[in-house]
């Protein structure tokens, strides 16, 4: 299914197409005949506008299969004591997440949408159902080894490739990607602090909530893996190999696939920005076929949504990541839609235009 | 059913009663034991625990009634050249709200709440069906006359306590006003300019939107009305009548009784900010029963929320009334409960807890 190359180059990916220029502007002309003052919707008239562009169709459909895909892994690094959990709860949200009792589970109910778990790189055993796309144990310890090897870096992208194949090919019409694992903001931040040419400091958030201590060890981590980074910071590829990890390569991959795809999807926090970096410069242009849900509390998403000139939909200081941000926005996006394909004109109603 | 004297003395409404502490200390400790990191849904968390502490129950009982009511009312200023509309437009957008081809409509059927339109003065005629708590046709031209008698403006509070009663005993667990008028920012501007000191030109905002030369015109109803209001600033019932209108008035009764009656309001933009300043006056900590669910493009809207202190949800740059920035952020208050009343504890997953 896959067509990247063994080292990841960009030529992988097939050039983006923005989206579709006459849905959109047949949008914008939509919005000025419905029975509302043109504009007075702000930026649920912007999102509609790029929804039926994403479709390239006006009005846009409903969407009929918003999916969440959650990506979990482990990190070498939580062995150095940069998460405020042990690495054991990584398998443990899995199956939480299979029974329905995460907040992603909950945020996806509330929202019409389902939820998808896939194991990447989880250290320990997860039902077979979800690790067909596993690629390894755990990726390795970035401030002294590299997360994977060429060969797994390729592998966890083509996952992430594939993995938007399946759900597009299966209905999906609006995708999520969500992630699980403990010490993912430490690889994550170091992507972040890569990418964007910013000191460790700047990037180090709390994650799920580490001491004063633990930040500092998390600091210390992350100024020792970007020494190890900042070499091959142009090469992204190279970069997920030597400080980021099988997640958010497939991330990265499922997020690139998705434009390739012509498929809009809504980005979560830290952890998705960081991949949305990697699949940016993997596939540039891809930007335009994401939204940004939210503004995370993590102090490296900002330097994310600056990069990639996304001004999110909610400011709420959320910091979960499993796609919950992404999942939160997901009404503005439905009601977004709804309106242009729903409400009246001023035609249909008989209500009178602007004097 | 109303006990507002005929003076619409601040004795009418009795003390509130703040929301139920136990409840809110149940929420805080049982957000601590979700399958969560502690804190990670940031605002989601508070607004829960609101809900819970309102509720006075722990979790608390998903919405089964959210429920929006639409105030129509016109206002004579609208004569005077201060919206981009024509005073006709309220009653054919009234028409549009029962056939269910308006924003308020199609974001009420989005995050699953029901919608109900009242005529509290309206210059046509209404089916009667909405026309029972009626209190005049238009509201006076609040630059050169008195908006309301004393008599129209104790009706129109009564009315909007009666509504909110009735709703109330109908079931209805989360109330949402909203607002219809052609003209109505004026006489709202004029109540935020005159309970916050501020001049006119730091409260007129574009209403539908306005050009420039509407926007001098209604900069100088503003001031020639604020010279009638502010003498009167510190009686909110005087304040009503002299310039505001039975429409915001009522708004004003139906936000305060629902605080008396112990049920969460979420506040939608300028309109019903501008009646919820008189409503707390009214009723001195109502505030505490109420969500802003946005913060309005109108520059007015930001004095509302700063004297209320009131953080809002969404900043999405709304400015089209009906309640729909209250409905566009219902979903968030609805993830809030879930999660309080769907996620499963660490205990109950199996999931390790903090190191």
């Amino acid at each position: 299914m896959s067509t990247v190359d063994a080292d990841g180059s960009k030529a992988a990916f097939p050039a983006i197409t923005p989206p579709d220029e006459q849905a959109r502007r047949q949008a914008v002309a939509r919005h000025a005949q419905l029975t509302k003052p043109a504009g007075s919707l702000g930026r649920l008239e912007e999102l509609g506008v790029w929804i039926a562009s994403c479709q390239g169709l006006c009005p846009p459909r409903p969407f009929s299969r918003p999916r969440v895909v959650v990506f979990a892994g482990d990190h070498g690094v939580a062995a150095e004591g940069v998460s405020a959990y042990p690495s054991e709860v990584t398998g443990q949200m899995v199956a939480n997440f299979l029974t329905g009792g995460a907040a992603v589970n909950v945020a996806a109910t509330n929202a019409g949408a389902t939820v998808r778990v896939v194991d990447i790189a989880v250290a320990g055993d997860t039902p077979e159902l979800i690790a067909s796309h596993k690629v390894r144990r755990g990726s390795g310890a970035v401030n002294r080894e590299d997360a994977l090897t060429e060969a797994e870096t390729a592998a966890a992208l083509a996952a992430g490739r594939a993995i938007a194949d399946e759900e597009i090919d299966g209905g999906a019409d609006l995708l999520i990607a969500g992630d699980m694992g403990i010490g993912n903001t430490t690889p994550a931040s170091i992507l972040i602090a890569a990418l964007t040419d910013t000191e460790p400091v700047a990037v180090v958030g709390r994650g799920t909530g580490i001491d004063d201590a633990g930040w500092m060890r998390k600091t210390v981590v992350i100024r020792d893996a970007l020494r190890r980074a900042r070499p091959v910071a142009s090469d992204p590829s190279a970069l997920l190999r030597v400080a980021g990890g099988a997640d958010l390569a497939a991330i990265a991959g499922f997020l690139a696939q998705a434009a390739v795809r012509r498929t809009p999807v809504l980005l979560d926090g830290l952890i998705v920005g960081a991949a949305a970096l990697i699949a940016e410069e993997l596939a540039p242009g891809a930007r335009h076929w994401w939204v940004a849900a939210h503004r995370s509390a993590e102090p490296g998403h900002a330097l994310v949504l600056n990069q990639l000139d996304l001004d999110p939909l909610l400011d709420l200081g959320l910091r979960l990541g499993e796609g919950s941000g992404a999942l939160a926005a997901l009404p503005l996006l439905t009601l977004a839609t709804r309106v242009l394909t729903e409400m009246a004109t001023f035609d249909e109603a008989g209500v009178t235009g602007t004097a």
